[in-house]
């Protein structure tokens, strides 16, 4: 029934030119020679030519990639019903209260949608409805999606350009920017209400991880919520690189700072790859912005992809991966920290569970160039990793939560001995 | 491995409650009794009190309800491999070339998104990145997706509400809307032309469905569009709900029109149900886009919903379904149209392919309350329906493309018994 396809041996360099041939100018390729991928299993990448990676870059499929329980709930699903939400089904209702009562109150009500950007959309516009204000505070390298409205909140999407006029970007809690955040939000909240456009919200990834990771002292964003409370605003807690269990603390990043969001935003890791995402509010909330705006996400919350989402969540459960990721990614912390004292060219590690982020410095300033160099290294390694960061310089550590204390030591020996090079 | 799940035999009065508590203010249900849907295939929608549905509402699953294919598709990606873009693997490039062989220079370019929503935010911003205006020009009640970009372009999702400043709605092409469509584009334009906001372009589906369907006469775009530009706007032609075959007369509505689009946006049956999305445009167009803003979607094209698209081409192509909408849909026209001489009820039957409106009226003037009646009187004949149009006067037909004359003879019959009663 199947027609042939080209086979996966193609060569690199005639995809790589496939590639540019139809998706050309908004085509984003990693490394020079790109990586063609075949296949996937658990934390590991096999590539066509035959190599294996060590997968410390990606975070959406969190409960290992391909993993059975989660191919088998959608390859089962896909074979029975697939359809939007304007019917009844009972998997969509399961799965909307098993994600709830990850929350406690007023935090009871879901809207589904299929992307982290869609639902950063929705939660900006729920902001908007409760307060009639339109403008929000965000950090200076956040990413939040990449919607119109989304990338206005994304200054990382525009670097170098002017934030939108509604927008006010304060530094991210790093740094000097750790002591200073609350006030600089509260400066920013103030310059928004002498604006034309009042000040709607505070949007922030709990784990900052576009930012370059920023994770404590724990609780430092409870000043900057209260603030944010105080002026009438709601605060958005973009969960979608810390939600799911991530932070090895608790299900959702806010948590481990003991504040109240209004809004949660998820994305990425919920159905491990298939495209769902979602908002969790409170029903006033939620109301206040239906009544404005007639609201429908056609495959928002489809039954293929809340039977994955249900799977990851049962696994999640069942195979313990926040206490895995704090156990492992403590592990991991540790070590890298060890490493901190040997080279100079680490200038701080950061993090919690499996988002970690490894601070590059050279004379006391951001050193990109160590780490693209790093990354690359790693790469003829076998081992697979990015970066974020205002000035790129942090390498960023947020592998499947099912990584192992094993593939932890293997990502610090290695990249011991690419430090150790230059 | 699996849990215990709810059984499907949960009553329907239970399973709306749950939805409630957990969805709440943003659920949008359909009928009084909600449908309490458990499985699919084909034409045919099963509920748990084991009816069995003819589907004439769901265009999403076009290539049928639980495609074999698709669903050996899915299932087969799902268990190999399923990542982001930014890697190579061979079924986008596969499914990349096979989409953009289905139109003509210059529209030889694709960005992947996962919804028509995301789709037509990014078109929007093509045509403003190119042009440097920020002014649009839509029909009256056109419905273009869910974003907060997009909303602005969807009068419909904000009925009685005024414009967003840089918005100029024109009558839909129905009724004496069609002659003077090009003068009131031509008029908007010029009205823009004159704001602060300039023209970026003209953006419609090219079926107006939610203007409650407009085909007929083929080219009756072309005097709006070469209007756009002369203006030096851009023309997006939204194919979200004609594209993949379904007028019958091509893959994309806009050729039965026999215009050049700039941008070319799709989504709802691409993937069968599954969440993919896509703009097709040219090299300079995208480039002037991803020159002035970074932008990747995490899920946009990713593995398992390019199977999926790959399979539903492979059915669209080899069992002929375009020539298929075409058959049943003159068929069904006919039919309709046979009806409309003996029933008062009809105005106008319009569309193309398997994309037709039933126009209801009571003395000249837009009849909803008979949609609302036929929806529901259909629905205890076991056939699914919906309606649409400025005045919600419109009956939608829109069912799985692999819709037959046996199906369209039950809807014609149905439909005629329904109306004989009042």
């Amino acid at each position: 029934m199947t027609r042939p396809r080209p086979p996966n041996s193609t060569p690199t360099s005639r995809l790589v030119e496939r590639r540019q041939a139809t998706m050309g100018p908004t085509s984003v390729l990693f490394y020079e020679k790109p990586l063609h991928v075949v296949s996937a299993e658990g934390v590991w990448l096999q590539t066509a030519d035959g190599a294996r990676y060590l997968d410390v870059y990606n975070n959406v499929p969190s409960v290992g990639h391909c993993n059975p329980r989660v191919v088998k709930a959608i390859a089962d699903q896909a074979a029975q019903l697939n359809i939007h939400t304007r019917y009844l089904y009972d998997v969509v209702h399961t799965y909307a209260e098993r994600l709830l009562a990850t929350f406690g109150a007023p935090l009871d009500k879901v809207a589904f949608c299929c992307t982290g950007s869609e639902a950063n959309d929705l939660a900006l516009r729920i902001a908007t409805a409760a307060t009639g204000k339109r403008g929000f505070v965000v950090t200076e390298a956040a990413y939040h999606g990449n919607t119109a409205a989304v990338t206005d909140v994304s200054p990382s999407s525009r670097p170098g350009k002017p934030l939108a006029p509604h927008i006010r970007a304060v530094p991210a809690p790093i740094g000097a920017g750790l002591e200073a955040f609350a006030s600089n939000v509260e400066a920013a909240i103030a310059d928004l209400e002498r604006s034309e456009f009042g000040f709607a919200g505070l949007i922030v990834d709990t784990i900052f991880s576009s930012d370059g990771v920023a994770a404590d002292p724990a609780g430092f964003l409870k000043d900057a919520v209260e603030a944010t409370h105080r002026a009438g605003g709601l605060f958005i807690a973009d969960e979608v690189q810390p939600g799911f269990g991530r932070t090895g603390a608790a299900m959702w990043g806010f948590v481990r700072h003991g504040v109240a969001p209004d809004v949660v935003t998820m994305g990425k890791p919920m159905g491990n790859g298939m495209p769902i995402a979602g908002v969790v509010s409170s029903a006033p909330l939620l109301k206040a912005f239906a009544d404005s705006t007639g609201y429908f996400n056609t495959f928002g919350g489809n039954p293929v992809t809340t039977a994955a989402a249900l799977a990851v969540l049962d696994e999640i459960e069942e195979r313990g991966l926040v206490a895995n990721a704090a156990d492992v990614g403590g592990h991991l912390l540790a070590r890298l920290r060890g490493l901190t004292n040997r080279r100079g060219q680490i200038g701080e590690v950061r993090g919690a569970g499996l988002y970690l982020g490894v601070d590059f410095v050279r004379d006391g300033a951001p050193a990109p160039e160590t780490a693209t160099r790093v990354i690359n290294a790693l790469r003829e390694r076998k081992i697979l990793i990015g970066a974020a960061g205002l000035y790129g310089n942090v390498l960023k550590i947020r592998p499947p939560l099912v990584f192992e204390r094993a593939h932890a030591d293997m990502l610090v020996d290695a990249l011991d001995e690419v430090l150790a090079e230059g």
